[in-house]
């Protein structure tokens, strides 16, 4: 077992028929609102992985249904091998706490380190300057409850709009991420990252913004180092909006593609 | 009952415990493809929405992982109410023929009639002439093998290059589309559709293309009226891409947004 964070907090313990059991900790929560949904999915995941068949490593499209929020404690996680063909083999996943599902994920699996085939790409990795002449909005101090950001580390390039109280109208940002503790993305840990990040609608001054659904579409396996993030949502319509967002990798390949449906808190 | 074909080829009869029967005809089939997974989405959608609440009528997201080629059979539909919310609810549809999966639906539904929030849109509906002054790519006349284009009428901007031989290279196209015996689109139509057109790496050569999964955010109610639909594809990496689908009503109202993840057949 490695030493890195997301390794361990996304630990899983087979307890027969497929099921597994997990600990949801306290370091992957945002302030007021319990533990992350990606997190919850990067549990998930791990347990499906491990039951799905090992000639199909790679989540290669995972659509996860947030049914209700997460807590602290344990989970149980109940999985079901649907299908194995040669390219892909599909899964579903439940995720249980109290006895209440919290999540449950449909996904296919593939090996994408045997995909081969045309390539033509009409989209570009997002243009920052390096890391290291980026801006860390944290400065490396903890947020009280923000627990989420001491696990990533984020750089921006600026101007940002809402870290200063004053949100561009704009709902996109770029920004470049990495887990903090040094353990580099793999296939496995895209999908939770995608959700990992400030949501666009903040460029909109929304600061609350509920994720009832997400897909993500895992490309390629990213290679080691930094990652540069787009997230843009172009249709907020009647309180419900689109997300969309890009991850690419240090060698500037789009390594996921993810889209998720979240909700503004109904109007008072 | 409807007279409307759509209507008369989705219908699902209940057997008891959540559980429907259903005929696959032959009307809504591609070239040597079998039946149009749209069609048997539409089929999983009708016998999903009978099977949930009332209080929540509309398809709000829907995920169909498509496991193994559709038939021109009977079918067996079995649902589950996975969790009934104040604005969502969350089911799940299992499509079965000959006994075997062949979909897998997840989806929200919601009351998209009470729907209410802030709104801020940053995109366009497709730029085309009327109707009547586009192309009818089949001049009216039926394809052999190709039923579902006598389902839907299509009206296409000039040019277009793979339908003479000469693709663009730009994977994208923009048309109008409604149901060809004037049935009306409606929530429960929109995510059938987005998977009812050429898809868009013909116009990179690619006439074959098989669906693994399909997301369909549904973000309105449409208007009665020709459907303005946009299609891109910006990402094939290694055979695999995704193909990006908007329907605009004739009111110029995003009313769907659809994403899918297809592969093309193994280098040979």
């Amino acid at each position: 077992m490695s030493g890195y964070e997301f390794d361990a907090d996304t630990a899983v313990e087979a307890t027969g028929d497929g099921s597994f059991s997990a600990t949801v900790t306290d370091r992957w929560s945002a302030v007021g609102g319990g533990p992350n949904g990606g997190y919850l999915l990067g549990i998930g995941l791990r347990a499906l992985r491990t039951a799905m068949p090992k000639s199909h490593p790679d989540p290669l499209v995972v659509s996860a249904y947030f049914l209700r929020p997460g807590s602290v404690s344990d989970a149980e996680l109940h999985t079901e091998v649907v299908r194995t063909g040669r390219r892909i083999a599909t899964g579903e996943v439940r995720l249980l706490q109290g006895g209440k599902e919290t999540v449950r994920v449909l996904a296919n699996f593939a090996d994408l380190g045997t995909s081969a085939g045309r390539t033509e790409v009409r989209g570009e990795p997002p243009k920052l300057p390096a890391p290291d002449e980026c801006v860390d909005l944290t400065g490396g101090k903890p947020i009280p409850g923000l627990t989420i950001a001491d696990r990533y580390d984020y750089r921006f390039a600026e101007p940002l709009g809402w870290p200063t109280g004053n949100p561009t109208g704009e709902p996109a940002m770029e920004f470049w991420m990495r887990f903090a503790d040094g353990r580099d993305a793999d296939t496995l840990s895209l999908a939770p990252m995608v959700d990992a990040a400030a949501p666009a609608v903040m460029e909109l001054g929304e600061f609350v913004s509920s994720t009832v659904e997400l897909t993500v579409h895992v490309r390629a396996r990213p290679a080691p180092g930094w990652l540069a993030c787009r997230v843009f949502t172009r249709y907020l319509i009647d309180g419900y909006h689109e997300e969309d967002f890009e991850i690419w990798d240090a060698t500037g390949s789009l390594v996921a593609q993810g889209r998720q449906l979240a909700i503004l808190p109904p109007p008072s």
